[in-house]
């Protein structure tokens, strides 16, 4: 239930040799068509890797063969020689699918500021291309892993027997370690590049989007859609970008159970706001303030620091309103304290914070993690 | 060498039974004139204590007789009872000496959302004003500590023999804890109101308001100037100005210095922006991400994750042009890698991280701290 679960798609994950530990590190995903359709996003960091840069361009075109990936490097900061290496890699592949260098794609994730050892990419692209079959879609997501721990796979069915698959790897905006968040959708569904480019707009919206395990926001981030049409079942625009949310959402959640060093799942939900950009808003500040992050992490349902972290938005609110729950205890009430923090139970993994604004309408949520001494941990030995 | 050094000014500190400790948790300041000039500054967070909406109202009338401040509780969220018990106190201490509770700054700090002992604070003022002397600023400065681990004391001679002194507890918008900066500075220099705002809107904006140890912000900061005139002597504005700016750094260095569970103390220097808030915007942008400061907890150069968080701000620049340089090594040149990383030598408390632009001639620099276990383990520990 992965990428080749839609026809017409075949991958391969291979040891290029990239990483120390000698695990799979490189990637090939292949649209066999009929269609090429592609659409992508990217990360919103001005600084940006040079696989960013070229898969950028190359999207232009509005159509992608393959998806080249590799982990054990990001060739972020890597100035010109290091475009010239992604364009070599792009070369490459083209040359050995028979197609043309700007129908290649390519996404890197691992540590920056270092070039790709391109002695050993090459080869492990023609390793990676005899290695290509209907089933190779878990490898794929498997060579991608950097500080993962387990791979990321998701499926869902449309209505008319299209399908959408999709791996992932890492944490995203998550960014542990600036370890990339990439994305791989396929769909066998008929959609034309307008289609493809709305529904992922959307479904990144509310699910990639929304995640933000540590503020950070890795140079790599890359979310790739390839429809293929072999399904021959044309799609509903409602239908196709439902659908794709909800995978896209399956996957969002996978990556926030993974993020490192985490103990808490925290989802944050900001209620009556004017727009939903405020709520968006309030929820970031509140889920990227270390207080409140280190409170969850020990079970401390601190009400005072996520009205503090409120206050720092610029989202407008009468103080004095303000109620917050934590895991369902209305623990603040009109800006002061409420029902006692005793009955908040913080003991699991999963925890809920509500933030009612009475100001408005809108809502939004934002999933984040807490802050543990694993994170400092990792975080504080991951280069040296 | 504290706020009872310039002359004109008495204080102390007293045990209230504030604090589970017992130690001292109550401060008085008071100005014997002949001029009662002040200023003050305030928390930008839009959640503020009731001691802040009482103070910011005091301060519209631009003239002080004295400053009561407590520690053992920020009487933030606490509602229309909490802000009832601010006025008291101001009353109380009004009564006590004599003056108009309008002439009476609140200052609070503590844990969050809940009220305060009245029954304790009320007595504890009588006991205060009878300990008021003309040597009680160090007791003052004792007083108002909650997690500080040193009290904090500066003292600065202008031309023509004219002090300023200070005290200062927490970190402010280090905000360990939320356990808030409160900042009380005295002069005995002939100045008018319209000086002493312009001085401490610039001395703020160069020293506390560049301090960014974690991104979060306090409900109670406070920093007040109050001004006898006792040495009538007459200050000229800008070396007033350039005298309480010193005095103010001194301040934030020592807060800094103090900041919970840190093990460095970083400098960032933006330079070569095209304006001064695009130099703070960047720096900030650095000095709030949480894995360059666990990459310095780590002491590692990692300056990848620096480019990566430049790369987050708004500012004009261009990526491929930037460069960094750590504890004087210039690591990254040109968005790519640039000297030897293992040049840098991180194994002291001090670091500068020093990012070049080359986008214009402005520059600004935020102190901040790196992120450790011990934050974590201090953090997640604070209200259970």
């Amino acid at each position: 239930m992965t990428i080749t679960t839609p026809k017409g798609f075949k991958a391969s994950g291979v040891t290029a040799g990239l990483k120390p530990s000698g695990k799979s590190d490189l990637a090939l995903v292949v649209n066999e068509g009929p269609s090429q359709v592609a659409a992508g996003r990217f990360t919103g960091n001005r600084v940006k890797a040079a696989p960013i840069k070229w898969t950028q361009q190359v999207m232009t075109y509005g159509k992608l063969k393959a998806v080249v990936l590799n982990s054990g490097g990001a060739n972020a900061c890597t100035g010109a020689e290091g475009f010239q290496d992604t364009h070599a890699t792009a070369e490459k592949v083209a040359a050995v699918l028979g197609c043309g260098a700007v129908e290649v794609a390519v996404c890197s994730t691992g540590l920056i500021g270092e070039r790709l050892p391109m002695g050993k990419l090459l080869p492990g692209i023609d390793a990676a291309a005899a290695a290509l079959t209907e089933d190779g879609g878990e490898a794929a997501a498997t060579a991608i892993m950097t500080t993962d721990t387990v791979a990321k796979n998701a499926v869902v069915t449309g209505p008319g027997g299209w399908k959408i698959g999709g791996i992932a790897k890492g944490a995203g905006m998550l960014a542990p370690g600036l370890a990339t968040m990439l994305v791989v959708l396929t769909t066998d569904a008929v959609i034309d590049a307008e289609l493809a480019d709305a529904a992922l707009g959307t479904a990144c919206r509310y699910s990639f989007d929304r995640l933000d395990s540590d503020g950070s926001m890795s140079t790599n981030d890359t979310v790739l859609l390839l429809a293929s049409g072999a399904s021959g079942v044309t799609a509903a625009p409602d239908e196709f970008i439902s659908a794709l949310s909800e995978l896209c959402q399956d996957l969002a959640g996978q990556l926030l159970a993974d993020a490192e060093g985490s103990t808490k799942d925290i989802t944050i939900t900001v209620s009556g706001a004017e727009t939903e950009d405020d709520a968006v808003e309030v929820a970031r500040c509140v889920a990227r303030d270390n207080l409140v992050k280190t409170a969850m992490f020990g079970c401390d349902p601190n009400w005072g620091r996520i009205l503090a972290a409120v206050g720092t938005s610029k989202a407008p609110f009468d103080a004095d309103e303000v109620d917050v729950a934590v895991n369902g205890v209305w623990i603040c009430k009109a800006g002061a304290a409420g029902e006692s923090r005793d009955n908040v139970d913080l003991k699991g993994r999963a925890v809920a914070i509500d933030i009612e604004l009475h100001n408005g309408a809108a809502q939004a949520t934002i999933w984040t993690n807490d802050l543990s001494h694993d994170y400092v941990h990792e975080n504080s030995a991951y280069s040296t």
